[in-house]
């Protein structure tokens, strides 16, 4: 490793996190993690709990250090909500680097009810606006690096590949000259979470066309598989797997349901198509980002964080070869195109060296090692999507128009 | 008048919102006016104060039931901070239309530093959603009109009429074929209260498409400009007159200079073109946009509210012209181009039947029936403007990049 950076992970108890957190430790970096522990308040409300046993902050950290001879710092820290003392931590710390996975990131959870769709909104955006603001106000200068979702360009334009970020457009003015221009991708949110990443591109726009801060915002895939290389050195250090109904992605559940013997519910027709990453490849991004911070020009470097395309019919049958299960078609909860094609660039990471894994050469690990290690702490009842869009009984409300 | 409605007023004590509130009364609709009072606490926190003596609330309302018989009711909810206290409001009114002024509206005071930065977008981006939530949660269906602004189509883009909220585009696929989509205008904000507004077209697309809510989002000009027929009925009706550097309009401290003998400072060259609209062709195009609600297509209506473009070196000219002044050219404390073009569509509200009021016409009578007549209210040390874009001394950071 080149430079030993101070950097910290701000959302470091978290499940894209907490990996990220350890790869950069292993490197020889320096780091802190800043968490207010959201995500484990929200299983306790939830009466939800990962599949793989998560120690306690303390006990992970203790054995990172057990492990590896390594120390990582923690702040419990809310940043969108104790401002002053994040303010402290960024003067004391001095980041070079500052990872942002501060944010509720469960669509389901936060379209749940009026206080999730309230928590997301008023969270995500604060968080993102303290940090800018703070690091403004400081004069400091680290290289911010977000997580982005793929969610904010939405799933319903078909045809055109999604671009990293920027698209190349030409505007007919009213004189007869043709305008071209390259602008934010026009975003198209399909939760109250996907809006909220889709608002924090506004606010980094500003921050760096008026402050010149250097931003990287990367728009994440759907993640999968549950370990890296450090996670893996002690099981306290293990990796969340979240099957539920809400903070589960698709392929956990359809693992969870597969080991347990449910049917893997498939919403709609499964024409879904999402582009997916492995949470390696994620750790592997983060650190290709941290290395290549971008230019001070006022833009916001955008890179797509993901590495492959399946529709999620597909992928339920990939999870029913390996397994004795019955793919069950359902009615689908969210408010989506019932079927979509996806076209993704990823030149940037391809470009710095990211050598994906596939789902194909993971997919039997993963339900091996974690799914049937862990089936016995399965809690049934949560594996259902009971978080709907919208209301159908909503007085007004033709829902055929949406 | 067809049908009397009833109508929330968020901001209903503010510049726009009070002649509006008043307004919307005489055309013999049920008023209910929220207010935090936020213009009357950050006056006094800044030191600074309307120069047209402002009542207290209750004798703004006394005033008018005394003068035309009609009720305005008053409920004094922050609606960022209040959610439940605003739902119940909103439950038991049961709102035809709800018209949301409640946002922090000032560009310099959204840079002044950072307790100002936060406050403007954790109070105007939890004010937008917190009315949006609440109506879905209740599943009652008011027609939602907001108040943005011409700022989030930004000034930089010279070439293009600036159409109302959506453009036309061309997009190059990568297999030859070419795509035209209708875009929402790529928002170019120049500060954090500009940032907010487009946040809030980001807030209104997801709930205009998910949950299917009727909402017209109006892009105002720079309001320039005092009375309505309804505040002239009695002085204790007055409307605000700011002059100073933070909350005063250009045109305003333009007059306040000139009557106190002032030098007229225009920032730069003067050669920022603005749009501009009289404070009484507001609430006329408010009370159009309440007689035509949108279709409940899934899609947000935007229109442009301003009815003229000048630059700001002709607007001190044309005030220089009424006085006894001079032109004093200082530097610009804002980050924004020097020079720009603009051209606007404004074809919804002229098809609507709005009569526009011209500044050459209004302008003169504003002068001596404001500017003239309250002049030895003036708080002299108010008028520069002293919030800076950026800190120049910021280290690391090249200011020619921006």
């Amino acid at each position: 490793m080149a430079i030993k950076k101070n950097i910290i992970v701000i959302g470091g108890d978290g499940f894209c996190g907490w990996p990220t957190a350890l790869h950069l430790s292993k490197q020889g970096h320096n780091i802190t993690i800043v968490d207010n522990l959201s995500r484990r308040w929200i299983d306790q409300k939830m009466g939800a709990d990962s599949l793989t046993p998560i120690a306690s902050v303390e006990d992970r950290l203790a054995a990172w250090t057990e492990t590896t001879r390594l120390e990582i710092e923690f702040a419990s820290i809310d940043v969108a909500r104790e401002f002053n003392r994040f303010t402290a931590l960024l003067a004391s710390v001095k980041p070079d680097v500052v990872i942002h996975f501060g944010e509720q990131r469960a669509a389901p959870y936060s379209m749940k009810g009026i206080d999730e769709k309230r928590y997301t909104v008023d969270n995500n955006i604060s968080a993102t606006h303290n940090l800018l603001a703070a690091v403004t106000e400081l004069g400091i200068d680290p290289h911010i690096i977000h997580l982005g979702t793929m969610g904010v360009y939405g799933y319903d334009d078909d045809g055109i590949q999604i671009p990293e970020g920027y698209l190349s457009v030409y505007i007919p003015g009213d004189d007869k000259r043709i305008f071209q221009r390259d602008i934010l991708y026009p975003t198209n949110p399909g939760s109250v979470y996907h809006m909220t990443k889709s608002m924090d591109q506004l606010l980094f726009q500003f921050y760096a066309k008026n402050d010149l801060l250097r931003i990287t915002d990367l728009h994440q895939g759907i993640v999968w598989g549950t370990q890296t290389h450090e996670t893996k050195l002690d099981e306290r250090l293990i990796n969340r797997f979240d099957y539920d109904g809400d903070y589960g992605t698709v392929l956990n559940r359809f693992l969870m349901q597969a080991v347990v013997g449910h049917p893997l519910t498939v919403h709609g027709t499964g024409g879904q198509t999402r582009a997916f990453i492995h949470i390696q490849d994620t750790v592997q991004c983060i650190a290709l980002a941290v290395n290549n911070p971008p230019q001070r020009n006022g833009k916001v470097a955008i890179m797509n964080q993901m590495t492959e395309c399946h529709t999620v019919r597909v992928l339920a049958e990939m999870v029913a070869a390996h397994s004795d299960t019955k793919v069950a078609y359902v009615d689908n909860p969210r408010n989506e195109a019932a079927e979509n094609d996806l076209r993704v660039s990823n030149k940037s990471f391809i470009d710095l060296g990211l050598n994906p894994i596939t789902l194909a050469e993971g997919l039997m690990d993963e339900t091996q090692n974690i799914a049937v290690k862990y089936a016995d702490r399965c809690i049934r009842k949560m594996i259902p999507c009971v978080s709907t869009w919208t209301d159908k009984q909503r007085p007004g409300v033709v829902k055929s128009a949406a």
